[in-house]
Parts: structure tokens; sequence; C-alpha cells
């Protein structure tokens, strides 16, 4: 009798990720397959959805030589979306710069899709979902501009800002999950979940000591 | 001819909101002095700018002693309100628990009063706003609960939750200010005090090394 817990696993190498799934308490490990950002899709929604999915499944991919089980690989992308533009991270701080100052003063979206991929009794499951949140910028004056390049926050973010810091002094709203924006939208996620692994696991406390 | 810039002071030792107004990048100085947070108030608007202002005028009385200035004293007061109950700062674990049950599956309102003091040719003059936010929370399973309650998060803030950490297992929605939740709107203070400070100075570089 296979009396196996599921592993918890976060493709994902975003330290803020790591953060905000850290704060079920629940052990995870974390996998990183280099994976392509790129898709033809033009639909924001769908976009993030494709990236994610792949960000998944390369890593479910190795686990499966592993004979190990059962597993749950949660991977997310998050972009940001104004009037059909979908930007991703900025190149450098001139592109960020240029990013910041198109969504100055405008509401855009954030689109973080989230995949689950289940591994089970030699089968694979893959479930996803993606939240949208609004965020409205005050308009960035040319002082809080370059100070907040000065802080390098924009490099390595969608949209080139990170909502938990020194960009709070132009963002003056949110509409939707505070989470989604900074990369996984959490509270949402133990919901899905739930919904998700209950039917494989119904008599069970197989999962329960992950939610 | 006085060649004074305007020090600005931060009536609070709430660490959240040092570092949101940390953010600004520019220099400050924190000023705290004990003040009671009682008030007659039942309008949770009107409760937490009666505190915020006390707050703030306690420390400008010890300013006015030293013939400096002009000087800038900001004081911020956050609440939360559910159907017409305000609530504070839990005592312990257990009210802490009772007040997240009382959120729990809830959407509720969070307000921050922000008051400006300013001291300036021996005159005081003083502004205040309060930001509201409405944020949401799911429904919080027992499980979850205690292991919120286990990080010791609640103790120290209003409504007994954090929105920057591990509350986000439970926070579904945000709508509004951000920043103001935790305890600052930032964007909106750098707003609401250039129109207080520019007819001071209109003429003058005096305070636009500020913002």
């Amino acid at each position: 009798m296979e009396n196996s817990k599921i592993k918890l696993i976060l493709a994902s190498g975003s330290p803020r990720r790591k953060e905000l799934l850290g704060h079920l308490r629940i052990p995870f490990e974390i996998r990183v397959k280099e994976t392509s950002e790129d898709s033809d899709a033009t639909d924001p929604l769908l976009f993030s959805q494709e990236i994610a999915e792949r960000k998944g499944q390369n890593v479910l991919q190795d686990l499966l030589h592993t004979q190990g089980g059962p597993y749950l690989v949660v991977s997310a992308d998050t972009i940001v979306s104004l009037k059909g533009r979908i930007y991703g991270k900025p190149r450098d701080r001139s592109e960020a710069r240029t990013f910041l100052t198109e969504l100055s003063g405008q509401t855009h979206s954030v689109f973080t899709a989230v995949s689950m991929h289940l591994y089970f009794q030699q089968t694979a499951y893959k479930s996803s979902f993606v939240e949208e949140t609004k965020v409205t910028f005050n308009k960035i004056s040319n002082d809080l501009m370059e100070r907040y390049l000065d802080t390098g926050d924009s490099l390595d973010k969608a949209g080139a800002y990170g909502i938990q810091g020194p960009s709070l002094t132009f963002v003056s709203k949110v509409e939707g999950d505070y989470a989604n924006v900074v990369g996984f939208p959490l509270a949402r996620f133990i919901l899905e979940a739930r919904h998700f692994l209950n039917p494989f696991f119904p008599h069970e406390d197989i999962w329960s000591n992950l939610f």
C-alpha cells in the first residue's frame, strides 16, 4: 500500500513567488528549467497561460524520469497589459523608463497565469487559471521617475515595476487580488488547488496536509 | 534672509510607515509622543482623523519650543471598520482570532487618516485627509487561521492582519490604495502635500527638494 504525500514543487525562480507560497507554511521544493517566454498569442490572458503551462511542463518532464510522486508542479507567469500591448521585463533602464512613461497616469491590467500539473499513478493531469488585477498609476513626475529607476527595482519585473516597494510613490489604486500583482494569486490558488485535487483524493488525507 | 529647507518629520513609530515614506528617498526624522488612541467618534473616518491629528499635534507642540523650522509634521492613523464596528489592534491572540473570524468571508474598509502640520514663520497650518480602501477576505479555514495566528503578524496591526505578508493566504481582493492598507497612502500623500505646501512657497525652491 502506497502511503505517499503529494510533493509540492514550485517551478519558478522568482523570490517573490517563493515568499508568497511560503506563507502557506507547508514544505515545497523549487525546480526551474530554462523556458522560452515567447508566444504567438496576442491576447494577454492566453499569452500568460501559455508561458505558465510551458514552465510547468518542462519541470514535470524531468520528474517523470524519477519514478517518484505524486507531484503537484505549480508554475506561473505574470505580464502587464495596456491598450492591447503586452509588457514583459524591460531590457534595461532606458526601456524601463519607456514602459513607465506609457503606464503613467493610466490604468493597466496585470495577468498572472497559474498552472498546476499533477502527476499521480502514472498519469498527468493539468489545470490552470488566469487572474486579472487592475492597477492605476498617478502621473509620474520626472523627479519620482528618476528616483524610482535609481532603485533598480524595475529590471526583473513585468511592466518595469514591483508593487511591493518603492513604486508605491505612484501606484494610486489596485482593483483585485494584490498578491496577483506581486506575481502569484495566493488566496485564489488555495481555492483552485483544493478543487483540482479533491476528486483525486476524496476520502484520503493524502493532500489535507497540503492546505 | 532665511534660507531654510522644510524639515520633514514623521510622527509615527510604525516601521511600515517609515518604510513607505522612505520610498520618497528624501531625508526625514522620526519623532513619537505617546498619544491616547481613544475617541468618542463613532464614524470610522472621523475617528481615524481625530487620532492622526492628535499624534501630529503632540509632536508639533514639542517642536515649537525649539525655534527651528520650518517643519512639516506628518502623522497617520489606520483603523479597520466592518458594519459600523471599529477595529484597532487586538489585545492578544484570542482577540485577534475573534477579529479575523468576524472579518472572514466579508469585505471591510480600511481607513488611514493622514495629518500634515506645517510650522512656518511662527504660524501653524494644518491639513488632513482620509483614504478608504476596501479589502475582501475569503472564508478563513481553521487550518489557515491557526497558521496565520502562529506567525504573530496580527498583534500590532489594526484589524489583526497586515496585508504585506502571510495574510495573503486569505486576502482575495483590494479596491483602492494598497499602501493605505499597509498604513500610509503614499501616492495620495505626495499629491496632497504638494497642494498643501504650494501656496506657502509659490516662487521658491524651498520645498521642491522635498518631492
